[in-house]
């Protein structure tokens, strides 16, 4: 199943769980289907097994079809009450920086205010002249846990979606202490989904091709295969530290062709200073890509002309 | 005012927003007081000026009062947005490690999940043998803001409680990249509380005294006047990178006297590692103490005998 967060276009601010047809198609209203479900995923996955029977019944029933012109995506989990990433975890990205390959997960973190959806804009702020794009490998907590155990771990995961770490090498690097926090988290700097792809219709989430575009170039390219720590090591790590929820969010870490060590550097800059009209960006969508994102740069209250997208999709 | 957050003793797990009536004093049931308010500090805070005159009223009404004996005090917030701490903000902490005073603040994280009751037990992990202490003021923030001016950052601050950032040394300082957050985010690794004191019933938040006892013994001790970045640049500085919410949590950084900088380092543990009963310690509490914690060291399923209390006073 593809679990998705939407607006109706006529109700901005209310959030609703929905669950997609296929790829870009209709989206299964979760709460017209049966209204005792909530709103929110954060609060759909705390329901564990019966919130997923009842998706899997609402998407079956063929009823309460919203097209997509009727509704705004949100970012699949909004809130949640963390937002854990994974630095260096991909081996090719390790050697484009001469670094060697960690031998434990290295874990930091962005703010949960930092997420914003598909189709919304990235906030290129005033404060950071290094803003880079990092397309990841998410994944989303289904249930509570402590100490879980590697072997376990898939259990724990309700499944996985596209993210960027976009990031201020300026702050994250050379400044604020070598921590790498405040380069992480600026608003917007978390862009997320469209659609969670829960754990049980995926078949080997470390074959899967990643790719990040920049105004429709490919800038990143790799394969979920080159990670260092798989995701259920990931889990088994973390969770020795804090108890996992529902709704947490990982990034799993990012392939290489980052802006940074390039030579020269390249930054995400919007090639206009113009003020150009807002327009949304349509979901890139192909055939047999699981999982993509697109999303306007921007900087301020300008409006600027580049774009990013990422997927991540089966290789045949 | 003195805001907490409660459970009745005979309905666990449903918290109360109260006022204390002084410290150490009854609790004034604000929802008992007017039913349309909120259960969490964090929905509190989010009603503005309408739910502090609210607070005042049934603070002077006198009425819905709930002697200690019947109440568990729980930490005054729970589930914020974030926990942003600043590290090393006093003067005679940098000096007793021999590192230079920041030019800028150094920012970084805990987990929402870390934060604990002020009479809670602070779980020592059995993945750490170096656990220090870590006094310090924080506050919470009262109203949403980005780009806040130093000079309005005031009135952006609902108030201020006491907290210890406790950290896992070998983790913050020897691993994870060097990259403080595991070390900082364990379980229970802020306690906070017990009473959010609000702004405008504090002179002068930069001239307090501040302490951290363990098993009786001062072990830190100093001034809120040694602080490098005051609340207002804190808030001014992290607003330029991040939306703050109602509710957000911020520790200012601790005083000299942590354990890791004594030679040799002393850190938190058991001093017995028999079981021994359970038993709620009662608040420290001192005439002229604005805001004290204490809680009980334990290491994983085994209670130890040590205790550790925190407190910020005025100075006559």
């Amino acid at each position: 199943m593809r679990l998705v967060q939407f607006c109706h276009k006529v109700a901005e601010g209310i959030v609703r769980v929905g669950v997609e047809q296929d790829e870009g198609q209709g989206i299964v209203d979760l709460k017209a289907f049966d209204p005792s479900m909530p709103s929110t995923m954060r609060e759909f996955l705390e329901l564990g097994p019966k919130g997923m029977d009842c998706a899997k019944r609402a998407l079956s029933s063929g009823q309460n079809v919203l097209p997509r012109s009727d509704i705004r995506l949100l970012s699949p989990v909004t809130n949640p009450e963390k937002v854990v990433c994974v630095g260096m975890n991909y081996k090719d990205h390790c050697l484009e920086q001469n670094a060697p390959i960690p031998k434990e997960p290295i874990i930091f973190s962005k703010f949960p205010c930092s997420i914003t959806g598909p189709n919304d804009d990235i906030i290129l702020p005033d404060e950071s002249q290094e803003v880079d794009w990092e397309v990841e490998l998410a994944f989303v907590i289904g249930r509570k846990g402590k100490h879980i155990k590697e072997e376990e771990a898939l259990s724990y995961i309700a499944g996985f979606t596209v993210a960027n770490d976009v990031s201020a090498r300026d702050w994250q690097m050379k400044r604020n202490g070598k921590q790498w926090l405040l380069g992480k988290t600026f608003d917007t700097f978390c862009p997320l989904g469209p659609a969670l792809v829960t754990t049980d219709s995926l078949k080997d989430v470390h074959k899967l091709g990643i790719r990040c575009f920049v105004n429709g170039a490919t800038v990143q390219e790799s394969n979920t295969n080159q990670m260092i720590f798989q995701t259920e090591k990931v889990v088994a790590w973390v969770s020795q530290f804090v108890t996992l929820y529902p709704g947490d969010v990982f990034l799993t870490g990012t392939p290489p062709g980052v802006g940074v060590f390039r030579n020269p550097p390249v930054f995400l800059k919007p090639i206009s200073s113009e003020l150009i009209p807002k327009r949304i960006v349509e979901i890139f969508l192909l055939r047999r890509k699981e999982m993509s994102w697109s999303v306007r740069l921007m900087r301020s209250d300008r409006y600027a002309t580049q774009s990013c997208n990422g997927e991540i999709f089966y290789i045949d």
